[in-house]
């Protein structure tokens, strides 16, 4: 590009919704929110754990207090990965040669140089974080993060509600999982693809009407099946999707699933999923914590060549969460690692796609043109996701019949 | 190259031979032939897998009737891989939101888009499949395809034949592979490796006189090393060979071996092998059916360090097919996954080598400079290959003598 | 750089120091002085295999008569592997069309050619290799080799002294080895790490004073952290170190401890390692032998899993060479496989890597500009590495205290 903040061509306006490192544009518009980057039972106290994300190596390390902190990936001094150094109280030494950070980056002792004081430009990055939920946020951003209040669902928060969370790292661009979360249709598809589970079963092979709603937070997608078949996303902006999905037996509540997409690399992305169930009868409670001890580190990309060579999906005891894992992964890691979207077709039904990146790209406009980004927050009035009555569990499935043409 | 159709250097030249992908010089010219891309057994009515050929993505998938058909290996509409989809009738239904495709690649319907017809300008590749000897054969391209003739041998299709056939996709590119096919020195060397089976029995170490005769189907090979030992092959253009190897026991009939190579990508190819043997008496029948059930799974390629680091070869009751494919692996595989020509130093024994490369050339620039390519064709009178008297097997390798120079 | 021999930029500069194939300046510096390219025992008479070093494929192999020849690692015909073929006396043959090829790597015979003789042109690489402590070394420069001087240490030929030798490939450059041998301080931290063993309990955390003195044969390292903790390593330019470390058990003789690491290509590089004991009583020599019998195999690339994310070091019995391999292998492959010396920030403590640097630099600008090199030699009075008191074996690690600032 030429001319400065010239309109981007076809092909790099898609290369910009994908490259999400440092320095990108895409890299400095998600650096202005909160993102999960780890799970919390995945670090303890007193230990560190390597972390990727937007392309960053990071350090996430657990002072013996519990307090975590995220610091750059590698020592200033020689560039030793950090995390397999020594927590000592609140702060990690290298295992190099000992020099000691502080939670925010600084260096506070290098013990060979044998000198009063370490000078203040000697420091790597640092980053604020947010345990909710059982995850670790953080905000990659310059200057001060946003208050921790678009990532919050009310029913994430409510009295005696159950929580399970989940990780899977796919090799896969962060954006076709984007762009999965906002388009209705697959789930005709996609969740009818090695068997039928609760989730496909509610939803039926049946086209939806779509709608598709910006609001304050993200967008609002309506897909309307039949009158007593309507299914809603409450999408918040840039990469978390909340839906529901049917409880693990008939009967038991049903269950909020909020889902964020983030990109490690831009080969790379990690799912971070909460599943929340309102409390149901003592049973139905016990099923969910069970379900999630034995099936809760299920992770697709381990599974490649079953899915995609041997039709073999996760057990069959495991339904919900790794058979919609399973589901999803198939389709978007088969669009490739990054999708060649200057060979798409897209159609009337990709409505989503189509609203969610002139969205991306109204706001990377408005940032390479020194313009102000929309002020994203968290819904006034949380929006109230509609169950459906449920199907009979068909035995095998059954795509989309021939219309009536 | 800044001269059009100016005549390549050296090293352009050694890479034409190389380079079989779409839009090359050397992909033209396969695409003028049928090409074999699957074994029949690998695909059951109902089912798809991914194949490739000639560096592109394929489907190859059996209609529920049971006819193949091959289709480009993405949906037209977001890229998903179209053999994890359904087969439905002679259709295929990409998992992703349904669209389906006929076996000629035509988009028939996309169920979400709730249109009365889909354009015509809707479609992926689709090409001519043929089925033969237990082979699925593919024109990959443009226009009609050549009659099915010159992959057809009277050997194959004669009464009372017994057929096996065998696949093995190698890490090395397709044209190191051709030329070994015309190279009759190294079975006096190669097939003394790891330890001498019946065909480097038959052959012996002792140096040949060779010729090398074009015809209307490719090249025919003969090495004579004695009166009684004379050893022909039956090339057909572009990428098979034909030759006869000893039985599996004293007594057994001669068998005929039919060996394409076909580039996958330019670091991958195929060997796709039939054995044929006419009916001896039922203990040799059975012999060979028994052998090939057990042993006809065997690839070189996935015993890489055995071969190259530990001198393991395949089982030793493997000792036809498993070791033939064994010994040209190291020899091949061991010219590096490109064989890097510009290194290389011929002789006046490499003349198979020169002959080949000389062909091809002048079928390329015929190509390049828009003159009629040769028209190959099935000989019109078969060759009979010479069987030899075999001699009995030797304890040990014994690679030649020392000559009294 | 335009400027025919302008000094190098920076970066330039740390390039040089990690780039050792043929041609590279690097290259044509450790080219003037021997190297191991494999452990003896590794190669049996009548065998060949194939070695890497300086960014070169070649074979290795050992005659019929037991001597090791080095010569290049493809036949000059087509290109393929030599030690795949056939050892015949002190001749190797080439496995594709029986090329043979003496231990200089002069072609002898090329049956198929019937030829009278062969032409001298016909050669690959020979260069001339010499055994010692187990090890077999090579000369990979050009002209005649220097004396194989350098390389010997006294202790390593004393009456009686046990010698055992392990080789370990790691996927790391070699210039990050050889900046940690000159790195005194980091045993007070990396050596502590996992948990301590006796090497880095005789070390102790205390910070050291330290020294470099250049003298003929390369650099003398001392490093005082109390009257009676005086470590001291012998340097030998341009990749060898030796340091004593503490014997099996309480009263166990010290360990001599050689060490050479060789670039295999510029992203691996190989240590080779000998230990040398002055003979104790038979069960101090048995639990040597011992050791290195059921421990000489560890290889810390192996376990980079187990290493970087588990925190799982070697067996608890492995607690010298696999241990210190552990350690050394978490704190170097830490800085990446190239480490990013562009990121780094030294410091005074970074005396020896600074030192060593500018030796190399000094060494290479007069390559660069047609001076002489230095003449490294053997030390005319061997250094004696003194031993420590040894300290009781502590249950945990304890780096550094914070220092009363």
């Amino acid at each position: 590009m030429d001319t400065p903040n010239a309109a981007p061509s076809r092909a790099d306006q898609l290369a910009l919704l994908t490259q999400a490192g440092p320095g990108t544009e895409m890299g400095r518009l998600l650096r202005m929110f909160w993102h999960p980057v780890a799970l919390s039972r995945d670090l303890q106290p007193g230990e560190a754990i390597p972390v990727k994300a937007l392309g960053e190596e990071l350090t996430l390390y657990r002072g013996e207090s519990g307090t975590p902190y995220l610091v750059g990936g590698r020592c200033r001094h020689r560039q030793t990965l950090l995390h397999t150094g020594w927590i000592q109280g609140e702060k990690i030494r290298c295992i190099y040669h000992g020099w000691q950070f502080d939670g925010s980056g600084q260096c506070v002792q290098r013990p060979a140089e044998k000198e009063a004081r370490v000078p203040p430009n000697c420091r790597i990055p640092g980053y604020p974080v947010h345990e909710y939920c059982g995850m670790v946020f953080a905000y990659l951003g310059e200057g001060e993060p946003p208050g921790f209040e678009l990532p919050r669902k009310d029913v994430f928060e409510a009295p005696g509600v159950l929580i399970a969370v989940t990780k899977e790292t796919w090799k896969i661009n962060w954006f076709q999982q984007i762009e999965n979360s906002l388009d209705a249709v697959h789930v005709s598809f996609v969740h009818q693809a090695l068997r039928v589970g609760p989730f496909g079963d509610a939803v039926t092979t049946m086209m939806p009407d779509l709608s598709y709603t910006e609001n304050e937070a993200g967008i609002e997608q309506v897909a309307v099946r039949a009158d007593d078949n309507i299914r809603k996303s409450d999408w918040t902006f840039p990469n978390n999707n909340h839906v529901v999905v049917p409880g693990l037996q008939k009967g038991d509540p049903w269950i909020d699933f909020g889902i964020w997409m983030v990109p490690q690399d831009d080969e790379h992305s990690t799912r971070f999923t909460i599943y929340a169930m309102a409390p149901g009868d003592e049973p139905a409670n016990e099923r969910f914590r069970a379900y999630f001890r034995k099936f809760g580190g299920y992770n697709a990309d381990e599974h490649y060549d079953e899915l995609f060579h041997q039709r073999k999906g996760p057990s069959e005891e495991d339904f919900l969460a790794g058979l919609i894992s399973a589901q999803d992964y198939i389709a978007q890691r088969g669009q490739g690692v990054v999708a060649d979207r200057r060979q798409e077709m897209l159609g009337k039904s990709d409505l989503g796609v189509v609203t969610l990146r002139r969205v991306f790209w109204r706001e990377l406009d408005a940032l390479r043109n020194g313009r102000p980004t929309k002020h994203w927050r968290k819904r006034a009035e949380p929006l109230t996701l509609p169950t459906q009555p449920g199907r009979s569990r068909q035995g095998t499935p059954a795509p989309v019949e021939e219309p009536a043409s």
